[in-house]
């Protein structure tokens, strides 16, 4: 992942103020007191100046391998760390990681619209584009793009060379390669649907990661991809989407993939290439699809799919499966 | 329920002239005839001044109870209301009932867009918004409050302290209390899919609820929350809606409920406190599902949830069984 | 099928430079080269002036009788077509049948928004209207028709009398009969989720169809409708759509149905007289569902349904055995 290109990176902090935020008072060396902390990563990419969170024993073979100089977990986990990596115990790993990650990033977590955006004609003279079309800060837009009416591209938004971006688009957080249609509707870029659930108020999540839509794909109308929290949402070359698609925050879609309409993937999901989805299927979260594979329409996949299936059924299993099923009855 | 703050009650009528409407001819004594007949309520919001209806056994043990003066309902249910109820008998109840909802509150059938809205910067200098937001008659926005671009605030909207309301949003007949989140592109408070089918045209039902949403609540990008009939339709404290959800009219949902992207609730149903309902699960009309509920993702709810139950599956059966099911095949 | 109102016609073309469109060469007399091909039609609305595409056995029974003066198809599907008919053998007769009628109708194949609206204040003085509401060209409002807020109307559109189009809609290539009422946010016409797949970037298909909606409808909240390829989709008399639903290109909808919430229907599917589907109901493409049909909420139908039948469950199954199959559990 490469520096964050949107939301401004407030550190380094040394480690011992990281300490003091989430309450900890564990005798450390005067050197690792000092260490300074770069950035808060999840288990796989964080880097040997980064800190990093454990949460769940599902992501222990990652844990194992993290290079992370510290890790924020709890106590039964603690032990699938490596020896090196610094351990900060707490009760709430979610809620200890929103807090430091908040330091870091505190305009991550405010998700309000930016009202302080012009006409697009102002910035960008060349642009063709329809009445009442607004950008904000940080935006760029490539080439022969267009844009509709009723537009608002708010602030981090980079759009590539010969895009089309529809009517009533809300984008912020984005980025566009090349040859993209975003059709009317579509809302892309706010926060995720993650928090931390609290009696008398949640607690919102920071979301400092970003959507990124790959060259030659299209959005249909009326579809919202959220933003990730800690990684990007990314959708592959090529990619088709129909309307009133859901795509949630961290999911990750690859090349040459047909989504009909009002699918619905939950967070964090990993879809391979070649994958075509029919309308009003479903994926729950934290799952891996592999490539070329097919899962008919209204299906509700809950667990992982392998390479070059074709799943049907809720819960989606193997379509031979399913069709002898149907024929039982 | 209190005084409708946002239909105007064109009452009290006497009995007498309810029953010209109806095409009724009853003896009845002067008396009764005369009775000024003050609003129109369910079997059991309906005080001593009010007309009710009763149109399916269903609703039995309500009508035994009710105060109600008078109700409209047909012969083969008569038996089941309190003898001093004056019994207003006809062949099609709903129909009747709408007929008699429309001269109390002329206005609630008419749905159109209120065409003369102004700037929110005129009635509200103190209010943060965006670009090309407007407001109508009857809205109050309190302190520290902001609004997005191209957001709508058409009549009958109260919106509470430390609201943030996005762009794109709709809002009529809503009450909102404070530190309320409503994300671009909700559409909240238009009349609920409630009308009296007929071959040639449609009869629309009058629908003089509105939409209230409690304090600390926020609601997702693109959902869609319908008003009320006969009573509100309610989203309860520090209750939290993904993308995409509907939500029908006369829905009350209560405290800490958790409601995932692409989830459909049909109309009337109740839902507890506590409740998690993951994504794209739909749950029918006139059920009650009880407090700390949970229900899968893609579940077809089609009867009522005892409390602390955890349900998946089309239809939706404790998770367990749901489970062994699963595992059988 | 009438003349296509919308998108212009460049044709005729002679039948010999279609066929070098299509970098065939076959023997043909002089007199079938010289031909002049009038227009391009399904099986069923082809004349004798006319060119039609014959793709898969499904389609045996519409193929032997069709009008059509030639037709696109495969080698093994050719035997089925009338002796009089010319057959032009291709590989991939969906992306040739693409190539011919991008040829007949070069604009519908672009889908940008029109940019060059005008305040609909401009050109309709008598018709009541929101603030910032556009139209564009070869478009046409009857009396007593009001418009919302923010609405765009752009080109191809001809609106009945008495119609209500609500705030932040989106029209274009529709023709919307008499008392129709369009609520806010719906998104009707654009082009289907049709197209040719292709590694490197898919082909868009052209679709010259439009939406067709017929007097006294509804069409609810943030529904998208999509317009034909070849034949229009088409909304019914009386016909009443909820929030959230979809319907894909050239589906086919009846008088008096009423659809409820976030339901979609596939590509090309037709649906009777007086149907009702329940909320969520997802309806696979190419099928025939007949009159007076109940399809349950939540359901899945992927097989042609006869008239007056019930059914629910995935997939529907007719509702007597959905309940005895509950039952069994």
């Amino acid at each position: 992942m490469l520096k964050n290109p949107f939301f401004e990176n407030k550190g380094p902090f040394k480690l011992s103020k990281i300490n003091e935020k989430l309450l900890i008072s564990i005798n450390l060396d005067t050197s690792v007191k000092n260490f300074k902390v770069f950035d808060v990563k999840n288990l796989a990419e964080a880097s040997e100046q980064d800190i990093t969170f454990f949460h769940s024993n599902k992501y222990k073979n990652l844990a194992k391998n993290t290079k992370a100089f510290a890790c924020i977990t709890k106590e039964k986990l603690a032990q699938y760390l490596p020896a090196k990596c610094i351990k900060l115990i707490v009760n709430d790993v979610l809620f200890a990681t929103a807090k430091v990650t908040e330091d870091f990033y505190p305009e991550s977590i405010i998700d309000n619209n930016n009202q302080n955006l012009f006409p697009i004609k102002n910035s960008f003279k060349k642009i063709r584009c329809g009445n009442n079309t607004f950008v904000g800060p940080n935006v760029d837009i490539g080439e022969d793009s267009e844009v509709g009416h009723n537009t608002l591209i708010e602030q981090n938004v980079k759009i590539g060379k010969k895009c089309f971006i529809g009517s009533n688009v809300i984008l912020r957080n984005t980025l566009i390669e090349d040859c993209v249609h975003i059709l009317d509707g579509a809302i892309i870029g706010k926060k995720g649907f993650g928090f931390i659930p609290n009696k008398v108020k949640n607690y919102r999540y920071p979301h400092i990661g970003y959507v990124h839509i790959k060259k030659n794909s299209e959005i249909g109308c009326s579809s919202t991809i959220d933003r990730g929290s800690l990684s990007n949402t990314i959708i592959g070359e090529n990619t088709y989407l129909d309307n009133q698609v859901h795509i949630a925050h961290n999911v990750k879609i690859g090349n040459n993939c047909i989504i009909a309409g009002q699918v619905g993937i939950a967070g964090s999901s990993n879809i391979g290439d070649n994958v075509m989805i029919g309308g009003q299927a479903g994926i729950s979260g934290h799952l891996k699809i592999g490539n070329n594979v097919q899962i008919g329409g209204g299906s509700g996949v809950i667990k992982n799919i392998p390479d070059n299936s074709k799943v049907m059924g809720y819960p989606a299993i193997d379509i031979k499966n399913f069709v002898k099923k149907i024929k039982k009855k």
